[in-house]
């Protein structure tokens, strides 16, 4: 690995909240960003640095997907267009029941190229089995906040609540330190954790200096739920059991007050917005420009892939632009770059990735190019709009994370997709065959 | 060019009412299909035709984009998140007023290069100087009905609206009998249309046969305005003026009564959904629930490139699907079939072409191939999910118009795009120079 390289393309978009530059360059030493600018003055000032260029092309800030279940790719389109109840207790329930590692290892495979493809460098990911999606995570050379996914009855994954919570624990000592992965506490939600699980996995968190990752307010039907139960809507719940703070990244919010959202700002919280997955499903549109007019930090998701049916980010920011424009009746609403701060710095934040999501000096190398040669991203007239707008997955054409490149040329060099699709082929054939449909 | 072929697919999906082939064929004679079926019974069949094997793959009826303006690619990007008049007043206007025939020609080139690849077979167009989309459209290939936008000022393409009556009459004579090319009357919309220049375009439609294009109930405003002009709603004022028929094809129809989505069924009157232009305009979205219900042809579209900003007719049927089903809080909404319907069989009859949209005996060869090698449609749970709900544009890798190929494993045979490109980028400097943005 070479220890210092700039690159260079016609265009680089340095962050959200900057201008794009036209021929611009990144100097890069090891995983580090140490100076954006103008191509030629950056090869100018370091001769000696080889050159990469990527033609015409738009480097931007690498993808945060803040939300996701990457290993249910393997039930990618296993039945659709049905009523939400029947969907999980016909199929991914007793599925999910037989769920044994090696699915979830092969389907976080091939989850992660389809995300590299999309130009996310980053992924909040819960799971069972997740040290398989860790294994994954790290052949990939991915960024990833994740932690395996907690609740009240017996995991396929871990057994009883108690060794969900040891095995959290032994993560998070294992993982302490890594570069690249952060391990997080992760109870599932509130209609599936008692008060008393979610009390432990808030203390467990507290005592690492980990971050909390839950499912909240994603349906009206968890929030009557919640209100029979407890007497109290969901986020008041997390509030009594202190659970609200800086810590904690809540997924959907799709049911909020106002006064919940000025809640959730105050504590510090911040949303993982899923709009894809919140129409799919039925379950509606979160109140996004009430959240940022708030202060909740909002970042972008793309939940699992059986409920979108995919891990385009870039596709989930072109809706959750249009969804609140056409709904607001008003296009001025969530411009291009409030949606690419949400996807890029919020989304890097809200994972604790605090050196990601933009590309300045002392940053991450963390980047994604768009190929601009393609007829649907052409002309330029505006890059940023090209990005949020008008670009997708296949557009996407070299990733880089921490400085090594991991697509080059359209070509995945840390993982076989070939393989990878053929294990998941298996994978499919399995359980159809156990659910009677093959 | 060989007068028979079979070309076979790890899948086949015949039509939006029909289960997929495992290992099907298709068999093909000239620009007609003979047959469907299982590849091997057919090779067995027809043993001395020559088989064309598109190994991992999906094949299905070409899309039909039922509205657009196709060449508008070279505003793409160009004034983003703007209220709708600044948009329309300080950038579209001005520029289009400027609009050169070269400039229509190759802005429609570029449309239908992304068009082909995201699967499209047939496109209903409006837009100025017609005449040079015609010829970008007879190069590409592929299925066409298009006429001259017609209002009530001087329009850069044809001067005074007399002159516009003309061409379109010319054309609508040059054009009778063309395999692939409908020529249609199209005046542009209610608010820019008198009700006397209504009335010829109607009078005009009938004396050829033609069928009739427009922009009807788009916004709120559109109505308002209608009702204070004229003292009644868009839909009540066309049908007094006598445009409400069988050739009638209208586009958005956002805003529509009860009484209204009624009448159109009655008089079947057929509709372009555009949801993601309506989105992205904040025009709201249409109530394609209901008009399914009531039996309105309801077709989809794309709309123009400067208010979408793409021509994905699969990302159209994705958001098209999501966006009712989140809305009205109910995942069995608008299911994958009928979406798929709208964009194949219903677009093919709106538009007047009875022998398309369908994958079968005595149907014009008119399909795309889906690459199913891709990480994100993988799995193959279910062929026709992945179409709906997981594909997009890039994921296309073949289409065939009227038993020709226009485009084979990736590359477009019948336009060269870098040219294209080429032009159009100085199409775009050009367009920058004379806003004073660059
Ligand atoms: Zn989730
Ligand atoms: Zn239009």
């Amino acid at each position: 690995m070479r220890e210092e390289k700039l690159i260079k393309a016609t265009w680089v978009l340095p962050a959200w909240d900057r201008e794009p530059l036209y021929q611009g360059a990144i100097f890069i030493r090891k995983e580090r960003i140490i100076e954006v600018g103008p191509a030629q003055e950056l090869r100018e000032r370091y001769p000696a640095v080889p050159v990469e260029d990527l033609g015409e092309a738009l480097i931007f800030p690498g993808l945060v997907n803040a939300h996701t279940h990457a290993s249910m790719t393997i039930f990618r389109g296993l039945a659709e267009d049905l009523p939400l109840m029947t969907w999980l207790h016909e199929y991914i329930f007793p599925v999910e029941s037989r769920l044994r590692s090696e699915w979830v290892y092969w389907g976080a495979k091939l989850a992660l190229c389809e995300m590299l493809r999309s130009g996310i460098t980053a992924v909040c990911d819960m799971y069972l089995f997740e040290p398989y999606v860790i294994r994954a995570v790290e052949e990939a050379g991915v960024r990833a906040a994740l932690g395996e996914g907690l609740f009240d009855f017996p995991s396929p994954g871990y057994g009883p609540l108690e060794e969900g919570l040891r095995l959290t624990e032994d993560l998070l000592r294992a993982f302490a330190g890594h570069p690249r992965i952060r391990v997080m506490v992760m109870p599932h939600a509130v209609y599936t954790c008692s008060p008393e699980t979610l009390k432990k996995a808030a203390r467990l968190a507290e005592r690492y200096g980990a971050r909390l990752h839950i499912h909240l307010s994603e349906t009206a039907e968890e929030v009557s739920q919640c209100l029979e139960r407890y007497g109290r809507r969901p986020v008041a719940h997390l509030e009594v059991l202190g659970l609200l703070g800086e810590n904690l990244h809540v997924a959907h919010a799709v049911e909020l007050t106002d006064e919940e959202i000025e809640l959730l700002a105050r504590k510090g919280v911040s949303v993982a917005h899923c709009p894809e997955s919140n129409l799919k499903l039925g379950s509606g549109v979160a109140r996004v420009p009430e959240m940022l007019e708030a202060g909740v930090r909002v970042t972008l998701g793309t939940d699992g892939p059986a409920s979108n049916n995919d891990l385009d980010l870039l596709s989930e920011m072109r809706t959750a632009a249009l969804l609140q424009k056409g709904l607001r009746r008003d296009p001025t609403v969530l411009p291009a770059r409030e949606i690419l701060r949400m996807a890029t710095e919020e989304g890097a934040r809200a994972l604790g990735f605090e050196r990601c999501g933009r590309l300045e000096p002392g940053y991450e190398a963390d980047l994604a190019v768009l190929d601009l040669t393609r007829p649907d991203l052409a002309p330029v007239h505006d890059p940023l709009a090209l990005l949020v707008y008008s670009a997708r997955a296949g557009a996407v054409r070299e990733v880089m994370v921490a400085g090594q490149w991991l697509m080059r040329e359209g070509q995945i060099l840390t993982l076989d997709e070939e393989e990878t699709r053929h294990w998941v082929a298996g994978i499919a054939q399995e359980i159809r065959e156990f659910l009677g449909k093959s």
